[in-house]
């Protein structure tokens, strides 16, 4: 199998380097093409980029320039790591000219015709791609990925969904820095400290799980009829984003359903998308658990583990939920939205004509 | 006014240590006598303990030897900063020889004679004091104040109650390291994580809140009939508990009233005990507060701080709540009830008779 | 005694707001002018500053709107808090327009003419600020205070250079993030990490202690005749540079005439500056002090605490050094700096004419 | 070729369980035997442990029954991860039976007949093992890796050593939290702080430095000839020490010269050893690097990393250097000697026999 070209738009950012990271050595992807702003532009990306993580930069990365963030030249799939403000005006630019714009930015997500898509959750949702203006005109199209709060909590409440259906749900964050970028939370905020407010998160939190446990009704997503509440906290973790869950389930299960319904979870089985997590949804039994540090890394940043399930004095359980924010919360779920789109067909590069 | 001899039970340890740096220079109060466990027994405290504290340790109170746990000896009010398994043997003996057992610990919380109190909350369960049998046979007794992630909380609820009626809480904690002692909590288990975990802690904040919050008939302290639910996390902060709360009130209030309620929040004015905040509940406006670091000494310390107010999608109203653990949740909190009895006429000397 | 008039230039930084907070209730000295950038400009301080200290805003600070950044109604005593870039612009404005411009910036500490001075150590070069030719026209000067990371080791070392000599100097410092301003240091750059550089440290700490403890020759500072060598690394602390420090003395000397040295320096000692600590330099005995958290506020958070002291296998001792940087190291340095000229009358008002 | 089978000696500490982590597969050898304390003997490895590594425990090994700590029943080939006290009683007692100890622990490093190595220093220094009286009589003996503080600095001195000769060495620590085992360092100490202290830290890095640089001489090492002074200091990171060095050269050398040192320093190169790092030293020309996040993970955490490079104005140059505590420093170190003495047909299953 010949590997298909991809672009990163954003890619000296964190989650730019996190596709980097996770593209080396993919055995269906490779990086011919990577942009940023216009201050990088031209540079080797290596100069370019105040590289964070803690593998090296590729090094036939680190010598490819910085290309001008617009789609001349670009292939036709494109992931994009930008800022909201940044996404809203150019990811229509690169869907116009017909490009696959597999987008980690929350600029489009609750946008009618742009899937919001976690595909062991709502793989279904992509059909509202076919709908896009841009589609119809280049062949090009957007499709996102939740925000990385929602992401873990909705692979745990999916298999719940399913089986016992969901009323209410309580949701409280404490989320890692890594989550804000570079510079991102400066440390003197951080250091020994919780900060109990991240800007428009709850509402995006509250909003994206509705959606993503919503159903397909002809072209339109009608959210989940459940409600919820949120609570945002900036906690000093690097990475991942811990949750304290309380639900209120529509029909009464044990403890014993619970735990089968997220071990049984398996949506992706046989489909060897090759950034699924063999387990979507983990649990760990031991009654500190999950915690980011030890917990972070399960299916390879991919998996959402579970655990200190008990009941709820208000609600019917209550759990907490860990996972990755840049990798399950970020590059990583845009990945497998692209894998899951090479399955169905939407990324093969004849449906594509610029 | 002369200065009433206390003692402190437990006094190497990190509650111990608050009780003497919050006892220097006290008004009301001289310590006289120093007891910790046997391994210390004998030493000048200043060799005895691993001071931990910023503020040094007051020269005479450095060179001042450690007594054995005895009542022998010691005086007649006592201040106890005992892990519950110890004091559940220690304290009796003390309030049986005639001691006023003035404790942190959680052993008799819940016991239905002895007081649980926050002098601003329900001063009136004091009464219950008098039940005891100690008090009736040497004058002695035993009198708690709640757990540290309790107090804050339930600071920031009476005002509610008493206004609106609380139907229901939802609080998930992020709670400092100190209020696990020393050494406590190891660094390779918190540093850049989350321990979504505190053995027995959720359930004591929630019998205790609505202890609390609860009414004494009779001989017996009807718990508020309220639910409550609770998740308790560790973070890596060195002193102050913060709170995400969701409440549910029995009669609508608005925002405004709610500020209100906390503002006019006042029930102690006028008694003039020393340790009191003149504001005990106080609201912060900016959109990112309260925080440990910057919040935490409100009120000298003893300050619960309110911020982040917004309508909860699934109960009525959602806020932050922050309160220092070692000072209003410990040694400050027993130090208030001290005071408080001094006004009552129960710590009068004359009342103790050994 | 009237307080005097003063202004402080950059009070929206993370140093001015310790002026701010040093400065409340001081006896000799009143805030009634505040400046900072232009976007801040006509707004009352309360609204312009991101406050970072645990200290709430003196409320009649906080009401009070900041002036621009220009000599124009400016009061003669200036307090000057900026950027080396901006002051080296800015601050010989406010000297020609009179104004005695106690600066805690790096841009003229090395200048011939501008005294560099720890009150304790070289206040006799002092006397250079009558060589300023601004002195001489408008009565304005400028006088200096180091770096953050060379003032406590300075107060440490001089009483050993004043008797016994120093010949050669090895630091190596671990820097809190505070000394970076806000916001400064990202998270994502120190939270569980050591950055073993920051620009331009190690070069104003040699130089700078050089000046410090140099003699004062005619019109110009001869720098001690020493050799050092510093490595500075920035840890994730959030106040307090702690120092490794080795030591070649001309003269050997037994621990005890080391601690004796330290212990009688109080050169001081009489003068009753408002802000000067009782002991300059304290020494801890205990095998594992100094620690930032625990010994940064000692005096006030004015003392250089020495702990540690024991043979060095290359040089003659080594030792630890911990100051506050932002007290000690900043505001502290420069408030000090402004009290010992207040006593040698160069802070009269009578002697300034606008 | 067939795997040979290992135990592990004190498999549930932290060290120990790094061994398990770096030994699953592992082409040469099977864990067969893990033993620790009695309290945890005849658990499941599963059950006795607390796992604080962020990959999973691997399922084979978590089913495995911890064995008493005795040498019957045990395999020949022990890697030992015990604290000194207790190593200095046990390792003999497995010595004695005939097995290869390959220790982590100090407590026979400084031992004459003990080779204390770094593979890539002082191989060599393996021909001691043949003086052990455990080797005549039972063909057992003791090989040492040495104190996580010392392995990192001496892989970047020795290429220098070498080629122009070392005559002073300056080194200033910042030390994981990691390194101190678990519980280890208590999160009160440490979060947010420094502690300029750990136990005997200085005397083993100096001491052990001086002796892995030493030549064997018939059967002694002669210590190399050179002046070492160390502060050791304990800082909020988990895993990756940080030491700041200055050294003087017998022979000067331009900076270039020390980068070449550094770049061709390849001593095991072409002996296939599995855990060796194709690049032992690393350099990276960062102007603010290593940092432990960052780099620690170089070379599968066997790399040293160094970078700063700069002249020193008391010695020659001075540097940072960064190497892994517990993988190069530790578990990583002892697997390394093991793999070599492989090499050298020290580890035959013939030549032991109990």
């Amino acid at each position: 199998m010949q590997r298909q070209k991809i672009g990163i738009l954003g890619a000296t950012g964190m989650v730019g380097q996190r596709f980097i990271q996770l593209l080396e050595n993919h055995p269906w992807f490779e990086i011919v093409w990577l942009a940023a702003s216009d201050r990088s532009s031209g540079k080797p990306y290596g100069e370019a980029v105040k590289w964070k993580l803690d593998t090296a930069i590729p090094a036939r990365i680190a010598g490819m320039p910085v290309s001008p963030a617009t789609p001349e030249g670009a292939p036709r799939i494109i992931f994009a790591a930008l800022d909201a403000d940044i996404a809203r005006e150019m990811e229509p630019k690169f869907a116009a000219a017909g490009c696959a714009v597999i987008s980690n930015s929350s600029a489009f997500r609750m946008q009618a015709d742009v899937p919001l898509v976690i595909p062991e959750v709502n793989a279904d949702h992509l059909a509202l791609l076919e709908e896009q203006s841009w589609r119809k005109q280049s062949g090009g199209y957007i499709v996102t990925n939740p925000n990385c709060s929602a992401i873990g909590l909705v692979l745990a409440l999916k298999p719940l969904e399913e089986r016992f259906g969901i009323e209410s749900i309580f949701v409280t964050t404490m989320q890692a820095i890594s989550g804000a970028g570079y510079p991102g939370v400066a440390s003197l905020d951080i250091l020994g400290n919780v900060v109990p407010y991240i800007k428009n998160e709850e509402e995006k939190l509250q909003e994206e799980t509705l959606r993503l446990l919503g159903s397909l009704k002809g072209k339109l997503v009608e959210p989940l009829g459940a409600s919820i509440s949120a609570h945002c906290n900036r906690v000093a973790v690097e990475d991942g984003h811990t949750e304290s869950v309380s639900v209120k389930l529509r029909k009464k299960a044990s403890r014993e359903e619970l735990l089968a319904a997220w071990r049984e979870f398996a949506p992706l089985r046989g489909q060897d998308l090759p950034t699924a997590p063999a387990q979507p949804v983990e649990f760990v039994a031991a009654e500190d658990r999950p915690q980011p540090r030890l917990d972070r890394m399960r299916g390879n940043g991919m998996a959402s583990t579970v655990g200190r399930l008990r009941p709820c004095s208000l609600f019917d359980w209550k759990f907490t939920v860990l996972s990755h924010n840049t990798i399950r919360g970020a590059a990583g779920a845009a990945l497998l939205n692209a894998e899951l789109l090479v399955k169905l067909g939407k990324l093969e590069p004849a449906t594509v004509t610029v």
